[in-house]
C-alpha cells in the first residue's frame, strides 16, 4: 500500500470508530467525548496497537501525520471555544464566577505542583502538571443540571460563568507558561517583564487589527467572492495565520492564537454561517481524529508503579482541588454553603483543554509521556464522577423550568 | 518552528493564495483553476520553490504532508463527480454523446501513444501519455455556451452528454490500465481477462451492496445520530473504504472508488446536504491544496530541449486529436459539420480530471516528471484557448435562451 492509502485506511477506521464509540456514549448517558477517548486507548498500544499493525509501513510515517491532523483538530476547537465564548454570562454571575474560576485554576496548580514536587520533577514539570489539571469541561455537569432543571439557577449561571473565567485564565496561563520555558525565555524578573509585554502586544495588536478589519468587512467581502467556500477557506487560513503568528512572533501557545481568531470573529453578523462551516470540517474530520489520537498517544500498559500511583494521586488532586478551590470562591463571592459544594462538584469534570495542555506539553518536553496517560486517567473517571455526585447533590427535579443550553463553553465536541 | 506550525504555515499560504488566484482568474473570465495552477507554478520549484525555503526543515516532510493532503482532495474532486454525474444527460442526447465521448477519449489516446513513442517511452508510458490527454474538461465550454445563449441547444446538450461519457471511459480506462501494469497484472489475455473480472466484480458487489445499504437506510440513520455531524462523518469515512478498497481489493484506482461512492450517494434523498457538508470540507481545504499542489510538483524549469519540445507536441496533440475524435463521433451521430467542429472544440479544454491522472501515473511510476509538467501546460493553454476559438464558431447571441446550468461534470471546482 502506498502512504496515502495507509493514510486513508487508518482515518477510515479512526473516524468511524471514533463517531460509533461516540454514539455508544451518548446512549449510556455519557459524553461523546469518553467514548472516544476510550476507543483510542482500545486502538493504541494500551490494547490493539493498530498504527503498528504489519500494513502499516514505518516510511509512511502514518502515525506523525495522523498527530499533525490532530493538532488541526485542536486549533478548531479552540477556535470554536472562542466563537462560541458568552461574554454575556461573565457579566451574569460576575463576582462569583470571578472567584470560583479564580481558585478554581490556582488551587489545581499549587497542589499539582506539591504532587509533582513529591514525584521529584523538576519544577517546571511540577507546575505543569498543576496546570494540566486546571481546566474544567463544564459540558457534562451542565447537561446534568440540565436534566435536573437547575441551570438556570444561581449555581448554575455562576456554573457556566466560572468556566468561561477557567478557559481564560488556562489558556493564558499555558502561554505564559510556555513562554518562560521557550527559547526566548529566561528566569530573571526582567525577562519575564518582557515576556508577558511581548505576549499583551500580541494579543492587544492581534485582537485591535483583527476586529477592525475582520468580523464585518473581510468577512462580507468574502462571502459575497464568486469562488467556491470563499468565506470558510478565509475563516480557516486566517485562524492558522493566528495559531502560527501567536506562537512565532507573541511566543505563546498556538492554541491561544486559534482561540483569538475565534473571538474575533465571533463578533461578526455571518457568526453562524461561519460555525455551521467551521463545525462541518471540525467535527467529521479533524476533532474525532484529535479525540482517538490521544489514545494511541496514552499508553495505559506504562501505568504500572510509580506511573500508576502518579495517576491515582493526580485523580485524587483533581477532584480535591477543584471542589476546595472553585467551592471556596464561590463562597466568597456569596453563595451558601451547599451551593458553593454544588458549584465545585460541578467544576471537578476534565475534557478537552486538559487535553489539548498535556498534549502541548508532551509536544514540548515539558512532561514525561507517564503525565500523558495520568491525564487520560483524570479525563475519563472525573466526566464518570462529576454526574452521579453532582445529581447527589440536588434535590429531585423541579418540572417547571425546562430550559436549553446552546454550547456551553466547548460542550459540543461529539 | 515544529513540524505542525512548518504545516500550519504552509497550508495558510497555500489556501489564501489558491483563492485570491481563482478570484482574480474569474475576474478576468477564465475558469478558477487556472489562477489556482498558476499560483502553484509561482510558488513551486518553477519561480519560488517556497516550500524549501530555509524555515521549512526536511525533517518536518512538510512538502510530503501536503502531497497527501492534495490526494484527499482528489478524492473529494471525483466524489463530488459521481454525486453530481447527470445520467439523464446521457439519455437525452444518447447517440451523438456515445460516439462523441468515445472517439473523443480514442483519437487522443491513440495519437498520444504516438507521441509517446516519438519520444522513445516504453509502450506503458506511451499509452500513458495518451490517458492523460483523453479527459475533458467541459466547465469552461459550458460556461461559454451559457452566454452565447446555446447550451441548451442541440450541440451543447450533446456537448454535456459527451462529457459524461468522457469522464467514465478516462475513470475506468485508467483502472484498467493500472490493473494491467500493477503487481497483480500480466501481459498475456488470460491474465487480462482475470484483471477486468476482479474490476468488473468489485465495481458490481460495490454498487449492489452501497446502493442496498446506503442511500436510504444507513444514511438515513446517521442523519439522526445525537453526535455532531454524524452524517458527513459516514460519507467521508465510506469515501475513504471505496477508495481504499478499489485499489487494494479491486485492483484499480481509489479515485474510482471516491467515485463510486459518489454514485451511491447520489440515489440519497439527503444528497443536497450531503453535497453541502462535502463541498465544505473539499473546496475550502483539500481541493485548493490539491490544485497548488499541482504546481508545487511541477517544474517549468525543466521545460527545456525535448521537454520543451514534448509539451509543444502534447499540445497539438491533446487539441487536434479531440476536435478530430469527438468531431467526427459527432458527425457519425447526426450532427451537421459546422455542428460537429463546435462540439470538437467545446471539447478541447482540459482540467481536473487530466491532472488527476497524471498525478495518479507519476505517483505509481508509470511516467516521468517532464509529462506532468507537460500536462500542467496542456490544462493551462488548452483552457485559455477554448473560449475565443469556440465564440468565434457561433453566431452572436440570441438573447431569449438564457438558461442556467448547474455543474457540469466537475465544472465548479474553483
Amino acid at each position: 500500500m502506498s502512504p496515502f492509502l495507509q493514510l486513508a485506511l487508518a482515518l477510515m477506521v479512526i473516524i468511524t470508530m471514533a463517531k460509533l464509540a461516540g454514539y455508544l456514549s451518548y446512549r449510556l448517558g455519557q459524553p461523546a467525548v469518553l467514548g472516544e477517548l476510550l476507543v483510542g486507548l482500545l486502538l493504541g498500544p494500551s490494547l490493539l496497537d493498530f498504527l503498528h499493525l504489519s500494513f502499516f509501513t514505518t516510511e509512511a510515517h502514518t502515525d506523525q501525520v495522523i498527530h499533525e491532523l490532530a493538532e488541526f483538530g485542536v486549533l478548531l476547537l479552540m477556535f470554536i471555544a472562542g466563537l462560541d465564548l458568552h461574554l454575556s454570562d461573565l457579566v451574569k454571575s460576575g463576582k462569583v464566577s470571578a472567584l470560583a474560576g479564580t481558585l478554581g485554576v490556582v488551587a489545581p496548580v499549587g497542589m499539582g505542583y506539591v504532587l509533582g514536587k513529591l514525584f521529584g520533577m523538576t519544577d517546571t514539570g511540577a507546575l505543569f502538571v498543576g496546570l494540566t489539571l486546571a481546566a474544567t469541561s463544564v459540558s457534562i455537569s451542565a447537561q446534568t443540571l440540565m436534566e435536573l432543571n437547575v441551570l438556570r439557577s444561581r449555581v448554575g449561571v455562576s456554573l457556566l460563568g466560572a468556566a468561561v473565567f477557567d478557559d481564560i485564565l488556562v489558556v493564558l496561563g499555558l502561554s505564559i507558561f510556555l513562554a518562560l520555558t521557550g527559547d526566548g525565555g529566561g528566569s530573571g524578573l526582567g525577562a519575564i517583564v518582557v515576556t508577558v509585554l511581548r505576549m499583551a502586544a500580541f494579543i492587544l495588536i492581534g485582537m485591535v487589527i483583527g476586529i477592525a478589519l475582520i468580523p464585518d468587512r473581510l468577512v462580507r467581502w468574502t462571502s459575497r467572492l464568486p469562488i467556491s467556500q470563499g468565506l470558510i477557506s478565509f475563516v480557516f487560513a486566517v485562524m492558522l495565520l493566528y495559531a502560527w503568528s501567536a506562537e512565532v512572533l507573541g511566543g505563546m501557545a498556538a492554541i491561544t492564537g486559534a482561540f483569538l481568531a475565534g473571538l474575533v470573529f465571533g463578533r461578526s453578523p455571518l457568526k453562524e454561517r461561519i460555525e455551521t462551516g467551521i463545525s462541518t470540517i471540525a467535527y467529521s474530520v479533524f476533532v474525532p481524529i484529535f479525540f482517538v489520537n490521544i489514545g494511541l498517544v496514552a499508553n495505559a500498559r506504562e501505568l504500572t508503579g510509580d506511573s500508576l500511583v502518579l495517576m491515582i494521586g493526580m485523580v485524587l488532586v483533581a477532584i480535591v482541588s477543584k471542589v476546595l478551590g472553585a467551592g471556596l470562591g464561590a463562597r466568597l463571592g456569596g453563595l451558601t454553603n451547599r451551593e458553593a459544594l454544588q458549584l465545585g462538584v460541578g467544576m471537578m469534570s476534565r475534557g478537552e483543554v486538559g487535553l489539548i495542555v498535556v498534549t502541548v506539553g508532551v509536544n514540548n518536553g515539558l512532561i514525561e509521556p507517564e503525565v500523558f496517560a495520568a491525564v487520560v486517567g483524570v479525563v475519563i473517571l472525573t466526566t464518570l464522577l462529576t454526574p452521579p455526585l453532582l445529581r447527589s447533590l440536588f434535590d429531585r427535579p423541579k418540572p417547571a423550568e425546562v430550559v436549553t443550553v446552546k454550547n456551553p463553553s466547548m460542550g459540543d465536541a461529539s
